[in-house]
């Protein structure tokens, strides 16, 4: 059979083997998992699509799930996350069918998602719900849902072949807080039509891709993008989850003054005892010089805001879809826009005079204008997807179609195996401590 | 009736009573839940006893619970940790059973048991689950589980009294790790014959009351005993739980390097990127100036960890029993014990000349040695006890008889009446986002 | 000879004792300079009086002066500073000449002042330069500096014993921040008739004791007195001097949120860069819960402050002397003073009904409510002051009458003398990086 | 007279401008200053040959220096650190003689050197005292130590031109703490024939630019080079001056596990009680994943060293110049050099199969990989350097041959002109807290 895919240049594979190989060197619990699975095959003649950000640690999963027998296809999550090379790398040395080129434009990226739907997926992994939204959309009929490129082919299936796209799927696998929230909404309002794994909620997942990770990346690529000094600097970072929380914490360990803006009362007392300051929007906007979003919600900067921030204010997103700031609200009070003053950077000059920075288009900056995630935590997100797809297939037709969580089993192995990597050891109980944590009888 | 308590010295009032109110100017929570309950009485005739640390802070909950209707019966959980002024006020100027007397013997502490249980409780508090397993040891009639006073006392009932003292209980709540850990241990031997409500699982309780208030009080308590520079020295934290996460961040706080010891891999991986070295005890026991354990685990540190210990090592402990270090076997490998060479402070020379102290017989070192959690966030905890007693009441015959968790409703008043008290703000959603937040048709 | 003292109670001795040799156990350095000075005796027959916090870091500076030969009379710096055990325990178990009385009057104290003098002083050291003002007042014959005890007996002295009185003076140590100050200044007045060492300046104290001393034991006083949650509360820091950074620095890891108020713009921008807003104290003053002085000077709190602050606003000072919170005119404002509300607490209710409560009467807060620096720190400001000692008197009428450095040798042995002593090591340069710092010929 | 200028590519000119304009943003300081020279011009007339890494902070120096009538030559202090289309701008867009490509080999390195002391300065500016070596060399006639480009011109002066190349200088300034070594050793030496203003020492630079500079963009030109996850990695810093301790903390804010090397022990004792631990690097070198030099001296990495350090060590320098690490001595280990395996990565195989990172061939990280200083810190450096250069001219004759302080009052108008620019406010004193200051007469 002969390849397919579209990529932006496959000369660039030398270069980006070489990323691969970087990026292999810190993941060797995926390295573990994928020497086990060339041998045991678990993933043997299964047609998996995977809708993600293709980068240099995405390769290293691909690679492991094709070990593991699975029939992939990869195609963009985000259209400027995309590692050209990594991509063509992907396909020239390692003949994995990938879709996915660093810009392209809107009309690609979902021409993109049919040829991900094409493949007739048994298994699909996604970063944002797009590819299980498709298929609800189709599933449930409502075409309008749909960007243009995808309805066209829905509109082109027989009926049975509808119906047989979705009872296809064995499960398919999440691995955003921002995917997770369309899909317990979809839960809600009865659309699910197969099980979705949580691999976002798995804590191998997000205490580390999301803390650590996020806060590192987001900081890397907002200093990539303005070479800006942190310190002393008055930094707004929207939303204390996870991600938040690491972004605050690298930005303080930087130095800056953080602010904090919440809606939940419990979060916005952790970080009021974290010693951060917390506000309301209203307030923040007018004291920040550095705006970093992370809520998994919309417009959470907007026109309001831009009104009272400072002269030369600094906007940018690390959560997953580029509508946390609301960009034409931003345009609207514009009466020019500075294009790319740096790579990265737009200069929005408002009718007053004052000019306000949009970083990466209002898009993940951490993957924008850095490299995404460092390699260290993709291994155990990805840990977590390689294993959950070969539960996944272990399980077939006994999951509900809900989202389900990662079992803790394979969170244990995952965080045992991360642990010996690094050289780190825990301790071990004692058959005596064994027995009085399993006991009530042992008191003052 | 005539008033019934045990205390050390009535005169010691108006002393406790000051103390009480300056603990009530940071409990803002619980003060509003006093001024309601005062109104509706939602514990009116019932009968609780309470097994807590007996300070101002348990002193403003029972201002609390009286208000509310209850008829109410407090003992100390922890024989060192009562404050004898506070105990004479409430009996003093509130009118309140108190059984509670610092420093009180092994024999007058399970006197004070007796008290709470002749008090035919239908409400219990607990500090360590020692008034539930009491109940439980009675009820399966292994009264060799029991101290002499109780088993005695027990002896004395007729078989329906027996009965009656645990069908009577509408539930109880716990309030520690080392409970909790006892109550599941007696949910899976199939013992517990009533509900418990988990407030120590309660965010409201954990991530506050855990987190911060055993982290800044057992530092507090380990400088009041020692009065030593912790900048430089190197501080080995057994337990990355809430408790030991609050230690150890308040240990670097203060210049310490900290060191981490853990059971579990995934709580190992967040402490070494937390930025902590995590070592197992055997290593780390050569290394430490300060061991301080945090567990919910017994014998912890043991005679394979004193042996190799450094000089002036020393020792103390934050979890709820005295049972994590092995004291019966550091007296072993002593040669003499110096008792008391400041307060607090005992001095054990091994037999190689080496010198290991230990602080506070290894009782809790922030109730022995200082005033234990802040009131601010007892506030939180208690507010939850108060909360949890009127839901019990409520609930009556309708919780089932295992470890319950406490409603969500009830941890998200408390945490914005505590936003509130502090003049911070949360931000509100607008309706487009509520409405983003619950549809799913929205992506990329 | 007949012991001269003036102390509470001998009585006390035993347990000043166990204190005096608690903190020898932290005091490794001066432990290395007693053992020397015990040999060669280099302060053979000096007459010596301090003025010093009687604690038992102090009792073992005493003890290493008087075991190189000095002839000593020691008196309090602070009449609430003093632990009247270690007093007693000088005064009965090493035979050493003490004045100092915990809470004594202002005629006590200088009494005590008068009894330093009459010994007929040498050599002096200082903790705010109380002796060597006394001594430049009397010299100048502007007895209404002095309080009418000193006055008293100035006018006693006959002509030539006044000159004699400071012509005897080889030289002075200055311990504070606030006794340079006042130094300089009287250099500046030209009324400085014999050298004061700086022992302050030496990077040996004000690099750990200004900052990791004060730093921790600032906020053990505060939490001592309080039993306050630090997490989440407002903390303002006015001062970014050593002492001032090591407070900041230690309040935010107790997760408090720290405001800064500095008057020296490079001080301000420094705290600005490590995170910390800065305010003037107009507007710092409506933010804080908890407020902090360090600067050296006075009137640092005052009325147009207190007018604004929140209710429940808790001030305290770390400053040496009692005048940078202005008391007076804390009273003027208040309708009624609560005192000893708590130990160590007053409160003092506003005409509007706030209440402000003052901690340890504006006091130095770490020495009042807690026990001053542990005993680590002390070892390398005590180590300087014991070397000062020896080498003022090696060069004898050699110094100018200036303020004075601390000869680096000195800080240098003590450096090396410390580190050894906590089992750290530094490197070694290599001959060939030794010959490469002392050449300018190997470039680019 | 034509423009004279040696660079990569006058057509990157457009990218260049934007950068400059990009860097000026955050440079107010320095722009106070240009605005001022423009219009007083204080260098009237006045050769200037400036060595530094041309970058868009430079750029805004130059111009500033032009602004105030400087006849200017700029030449690379790096060979690596060049922004090509920065001094593609500076020659196309401001008319001044730039000297730069980026990966210049060693040979035009040096003819730049030529040019710009063709250019017969009487102010030089030195990043590392190349320029004033050279001089040096020149005048006592030791070629051997300069490179051979360097040695033909110098052979080809007129012993009176020799002459007139030192006595033409006014001053120098240099930037850098290896330049202040290599300099104070010329000093000692007796070859320094012209004053040299420290811009170095002055608190103005060193406490912002080698503490909060260094320490930011350091770790950024280490993720961008690797993409490393610094969160659980054990990081080792060799040196705690001003730069190692900013690099220490931002590390330690990342989430790393930070050891350090000292020689001082007054340092190292720093270091300790900042929470850090401090090894020899002997020890270091076995738990290090990554290594970073900031020493100002040679060969602090050596063969001894890479011999046990673990497989996958990462290797990279921050001080001025590349012999902090033994690079032939790390070849010499080595069976095979993998180069670029990424962008600013080489990878050496050594004998027994373990790999060794070098980033950036060991040349400055920041610079090489990342775009050195954040132009908010460079703005308080460039200010000191271009008003240091007024003062030069000012007091042209008067200054010592010697390495020469920067005038207080300097210091003093740049921290007020920076606070201002950040909305920041000190406080001032009252006229009593002035006059209480200048007093000795207050007391206890």
């Amino acid at each position: 059979m002969m390849q397919k895919f579209d990529i932006a240049d496959s000369k660039l594979a030398p270069l980006g083997k070489k990323r691969i190989e970087w990026a292999e060197r810190d993941m060797p619990v995926l390295r573990e998992i994928r020497e086990r699975f060339a041998e045991t095959k678990p993933l043997k003649g299964i047609r998996l699509s995977a809708c993600l950000h293709v980068t240099s640690e995405t390769a290293n999963l691909a690679r492991t799930l094709q070990a593991g027998g699975a029939d992939l296809v990869l195609i963009a999550s985000n259209p400027l996350s995309t590692q050209d090379d990594v991509a063509a790398s992907l396909v020239e040395d390692f003949g994995i069918s990938v879709y996915a080129i660093n810009g392209e434009d809107d009309k690609t990226y979902y021409d993109h998602v049919v040829a991900a739907l094409q493949h007739q997926p048994q298994l699909t992994m996604d970063d944002g719900a797009d590819l299980v939204s498709s298929l609800v959309f189709i599933e449930i009929g409502k075409l309008s849902g749909l960007h243009e490129s995808v309805a066209a082919w829905a509109r082109s299936l027989e009926p049975q072949d509808v119906t047989a796209l979705t009872e296809r799927v064995i499960a398919s696998m999440e691995e955003t807080t921002t995917g997770i929230i369309r899909l317990r909404a979809m839960e809600a309002d009865g659309v699910l039509s197969f099980p979705v794994i949580s691999v976002n909620d798995a804590k191998t997942k997000c205490l580390f891709d999301n803390r650590y990770g996020t806060g590192q990346s987001t900081l890397d690529g907002i200093l990539r993008a303005t070479n800006l000094l942190l310190a002393g600097r008055s930094v707004v970072v929207a939303g204390y989850g996870m991600c938040g929380r690491g972004v605050a914490t690298r930005a303080r360990g930087h130095g800056s003054h953080v602010t904090v803006v919440e809606i939940s009362p419990l979060r916005a007392l952790e970080a009021a005892m974290d010693g951060f300051p917390v506000l309301p929007l209203a307030e923040a906007a007018r004291v920040g010089d550095l705006f970093i979003t992370v809520t998994g919600n919309k417009h959470v900067l907007r026109p309001e805001h831009f009104e009272v921030m400072k002269d030369g204010a600094i906007l940018c997103n690390s959560g997953h879809f580029n509508v946390e700031i609301d960009i034409p609200g931003l345009e609207q009070l514009s009466k020019k826009i500075h294009r790319d003053i740096r790579p990265f950077v737009d200069s929005y000059e408002m009718h007053d005079g004052r000019r306000i920075h949009l970083l990466g288009q209002g898009r993940l900056i951490n993957l924008t204008a850095a490299e995404g995630h460092p390699a260290s935590v993709m291994d155990m997100s990805f840990a977590t997807q390689a294993l959950c797809s070969e539960w996944a297939v272990e399980q077939r037709g006994k999951l509900p179609n809900q989202v389900v969580d990662v079992p803790e089993r394979i969170e244990n192995w995952i965080s045992a195996s991360k642990l010996k990597s690094m050289g780190l050891h825990c301790d071990k109980l004692t058959s005596e401590q064994e027995k009085y944590l399993a006991s009530w009888q042992e008191g003052t």
